[in-house]
């Protein structure tokens, strides 16, 4: 290992990029602006992946696979959704490479053109509708619920691993409905589903809201979202779900009968999430020692380090060793032992601190003579002695992984009411944005002129609109025109 | 349902197409070669990847996720490599739309022209050897055992649903060593691995062996198959795993010290399977009703269709259908109670069998009268009357589920016997392989140029020279020259 992370408070941004390099979570490629998920990067995002998708089928959805490439013509049906994402395509235009003649290497093949131009998707609603004009006849095809686990690829200029990549990994769920308030009903059920998985697995507090006009997804009628707090101060948007109205099924003409034989365009809803939740649940939890990791999205839940001189006391910790941590296994806790003799146990904490294991037991050979093992908790930094004829050590395992589970979520939490401020006037929205951050709850006049106005002034935007925002009069922070109820604020991610 | 499949005994090709619509796996999308895998085609993909990612990890691998693209300077560095891919490459060339001047719509932005095309990824070993170079230092770094599941795209010019598409999914596995020989040892490893789970999974037996020079893959030193025989008597290739000697560890200049501390050039290893196997299991078993799939892949494996009349007789045969899903389901058995009230039994049957579920109950009331089901299995059409007290249902099923599977198996392996022949001459080698078809074990002189006229005379190629070749000595059967043992030819798709 080598010598310390950056501090939080010294360099967050400088923290974060090397804590997601050290930590072997993610790199940059040689191609500009997308990454490479590292092995234990990627075993966090396959534990997401899993809690996911199993909520996703409980909840009535199936998995499907759509191309890659979206026709140009295709992106432009639906004018707003082209408009939204025409600045970040990338566009495939030939499908041959040869030699160049003049022997100076390999070249496109000026021949092998397209004919049409193919856009990698940013996203697959046109894809997907255009295909769901031959699945959808009768109101018998509806619901259609399906998600798709995909890349996509959003040219972005200024990129930051996980955060903001020009590819990135992500599902899209994308469903069509007899009627309207169904499709709502959709768009808000996995809003809440994107809110349960943040909360009960990331342990990541989140802000349920809609989105405002401005802010909306392109080519959708309503946005809701979920929005976490970082340690920073700044807001992460984690995850969003979009009511797209009749919009694509009206550019893609996609209608069907209802019981009655009337015809009528479909609703939809499409709603995703990303490898953006690695970024968010890296920055909401980890300290200056490295990564901290919610247990239920740790690749290893607990490691077993041995503390031995000589063969002999290796052997009696070993046995000591594997018979917890098959009684660990036993009850459904991942452990790993690390039995190398390459590296000393210090070097293990610490390596083993970086990577965010949940939990640490030591064993030497006092602990032999005195029944005990040293365990040792990643999110608080500290060290108990453990009788071994107190309780089963898998018991005092599993309360101890559900302890720090909710440890982690109730001190998010709490930094987040913390870090939540109302505020009652421009001077006071300036100056808690300035020198406290977090999310600030204002009263807003309800034009996109007002939220670009304040965009421009102070590069806070309005993460939400909070489903549960209280109905009270008052007047907006920069107008001073009536406002029905406060809008979240914040700096963002 | 519409009418009947057609017979693939009068066209194989259309029963196969049409196959893949109706039972719902896959269609062809908007884009010239590129796919929709369906959502019950996807659903036994998943079940595919599940027990293949089990058997990656058990063999020490982890997951991680390398760029869709790649530089076009990379693909050239490996020379043979670009070589054998360069007239298949999709290619990005801009990066942003804009719209035209005139009006007439969206256009790609001449200005965003991108420095250095990026290649939509057709196999990604130049990415991950260019990433390995800042993985592996030492001897301490190896071997490095790492699988990526992803999209790769091959401008394809004759397409087929899942057979040969121009984006398909897949699993590359991508390995570095120390030795060569561990890394042939990988190499091998992982083809048995392929071979395991043909046999036990798909229920598909396969040659494994070894391809010629000419139709290894581009880069490697050695790449080793398994081959499969679909019920044409046409031959698939259903994976392969390459020795890719230091080809790769020299383009990228990536070498390791060992604990001598000398630096040498890394031995690598790739292997791989597809969205192709897909094909191979619907060719190999299915008949002219529909699918035939194998208890282990099928993602529903009884479906319980109840037969009655009034609402009474529902309840009663519900009840009796919910106690058998719930008491199946305890063994892991997958089932479906399909109470549906707006199709006939007579058309739940036939949709069952063109979807190949394994096992169908169907419960009338005279069963509950006399306390017996029906049981009818996919794969020989078959249907038994069960005697409720006879056994429990659950083992019943199990039993069948196991037998089913090995019935599959058995009768592949049988028709593939069938279909091997041994030929002496050229005229018995024309006459078996325009007559029978199947894999012709001949004498071949070990020459590309001898193997290119064969294949141009009949379209037959060297499928592999088995592991389990035989030492004999012959003659070549199109030159007469000598040869040590006999390979295995055959038209292959």
């Amino acid at each position: 290992m080598s010598k310390g992370l950056p501090k939080r408070s010294e360099d967050y941004s400088l923290w974060y990029n090397e804590l997601v390099k050290r930590a072997d979570l993610a790199e940059n490629s040689a191609v500009r602006g997308c990454m490479v998920i590292k092995p234990y990067g990627y075993s966090i995002w396959e534990k997401m992946q899993a809690e996911l998708d199993r909520m996703f089928k409980e909840t009535g959805h199936t998995n499907a696979y759509f191309p890659l490439f979206i026709p140009k013509s295709y992106l432009s049906k639906e004018a707003s959704h082209v408009e939204g994402f025409a600045k970040e395509c990338a566009v495939v235009t030939h499908y041959r490479l040869k030699n160049a003649e003049d022997g100076s290497g390999v070249i496109v093949d000026p021949e092998a053109k397209l004919e049409e131009e193919l856009i990698v998707r940013p996203t697959s609603e046109t894809v997907i509708w255009s295909t769901y004009k031959n699945w959808i006849q009768s109101y018998r095809d509806l619901p259609l619920l399906v998600n798709q686990w995909a890349n996509v690829v959003r040219w972005e200029m200024r990129t930051r691993l996980f955060l903001r990549t020009a590819e990135f990994l992500w599902q899209e769920g994308h469903t069509a409905h007899a009627t309207r308030e169904e499709a709502i009903q959709e768009t808000e059920q996995m809003m809440n589903v994107y809110a349960q998985f943040a909360e009960e697995f990331m342990a990541l507090p989140v802000v349920r809201g809609r989105k405002t006009e401005n802010e909306r997804f392109a080519g959708a009628e309503d946005t809701l979202c979920i929005e976490a707090m970082m340690q920073d101060g700044k807001a992460l948007q984690a995850g969003t779900s979009h009511f797209l109205g009749q919009n694509f099924a009206k550019a893609f003409d996609v209608k069907f009968a209802a019981k009655d034989g009337k015809l009528d365009y479909v609703w939809g809803t499409s709603w995703g999430v990303s490898t953006r939740l690695m970024g968010a649940l890296i920055m909401a939890h980890s300290d200056d020692n490295g990564l901290v990791l919610p247990p239920k999205l740790a690749p290893t839940q607990v490691v077993i380090v041995p503390i031995y001189r000589g063969e002999e006391e290796f052997k009696a910790i070993s046995e000591k060793a594997n018979e917890f941590a098959t009684a660990l296994r036993r009850v459904g806790v991942s452990v790993k032992f690390d039995d190398r003799d390459t590296h000393k146990p210090g070097w293990k904490f610490a390596e083993y601190e970086l990577k965010g294991v949940p939990v640490r037991i030591a064993i030497g050979p006092r602990d032999l003579e005195n029944g005990t093992v040293e365990i040792a908790r990643r999110d608080t930094l500290t060290k108990e002695t453990f009788e071994l004829n107190s309780q089963p050590i898998e018991q005092k395992i599993l309360d101890l992984l559900d302890d720090i589970q909710n440890t982690i979520y109730n001190k998010a939490l709490h930094f987040r009411e913390e870090h939540t401020t109302e505020v009652n006037s421009w001077d006071e929205f300036k100056e808690v944005l300035e020198n406290k951050g977090g999310f600030i709850a204002a009263h807003w006049d309800g034009t996109g002129e007002t939220e670009e106005k304040i965009k421009e002034l102070t590069k806070a935007t309005i993460r939400c609109i909070p489903i549960n925002q209280k109905q009270e009069e008052g007047e907006c922070v920069l107008t001073g025109k009536p406002s029905k109820g406060r809008v979240l604020f914040a700096k963002a991610y």
